[in-house]
């Protein structure tokens, strides 16, 4: 189960996606979604990945795409820690380079399924970068939601 | 492994904890953890999920004790959601009744540790209410370092 992903819905969230430069993007109503790429993870798994979560009814009522709700994808190596003791450990994930490649393989899935889906005008798409610091800012919900996967499930 | 959990630090959140009147708990530097309870959880299994979360060292640095952050726990039953086709299931739940009392242990066992550690002055430490939905706000990171565990681990 090489995916780990955690979903929060929000009302609103700011990420900071240059540490060097005061750059943020930043999404309305939506789902905040985290992924970790952990070994064994390939590009050709994405597709199906992206499908479940964009179709996924949450809570049961409605999926992103019936809501047209924001996304802000935001790379999360930190969920592949383990526990070891008092430590965590992360030989599970991919490298750094390899996640890199499967990070930018997500953002493009998601841009090609949601214009497929006809709401690339609708669905405002964000997305963090890979290996920085990402500052958040202003999040807020009307109950934080959380969620947590590991794909294929 | 019938304990789900979701960290992420903060460096400030606030949380409503009654939907009838507007009163909100915040925390300052810290940690919010989301938790689930699964079917066989049980309450001499709390002792043990607190130690390992206090003195856990996160991103291989300090652990919660050490570096004197704050807590808010927030109970979060969405966590033990299983993907069913294009449903979530929550089979896997402790009845409503069951995580309420669970949920009421883990406080006192958190209030326990954190007097026995003799950071009771120094740590702020807030909780959610079982069963109300729970508006958060102002929520801020320096990089959101998402984590997710099972216990026992």
């Amino acid at each position: 189960m090489p995916v780990t992903v955690v979903l929060q819905k929000t009302n609103g969230v700011e990420l900071q996606v240059d540490p060097d430069e005061d750059e943020w993007v930043k999404i309305g109503k939506g789902v905040i979604i985290f992924v970790a790429f952990l070994k064994d993870t390939t590009a050709d798994q994405l597709p199906a990945i992206v499908k479940k979560l964009l179709h996924l009814k949450y809570c049961e009522r409605a999926s992103i795409l019936e809501q047209r709700r924001d996304v802000l994808l935001v790379p999360q190596a930190t969920l592949g820690g383990k526990i070891k003791g008092k430590q965590l450990q992360y030989h599970g994930n991919v490298s750094k380079d390899e996640g890199r490649d499967l990070f930018m393989a997500l953002i493009a899935e998601f841009q090609k399924q949601l214009e497929e889906a006809g709401v690339g005008d609708s669905i405002t798409f964000k997305h963090g970068t890979y290996g920085n610091i990402q500052r958040m800012r202003n999040m807020s919900n009307d109950g934080p939601f959380t969620h947590t996967f590991t794909f294929p499930s």
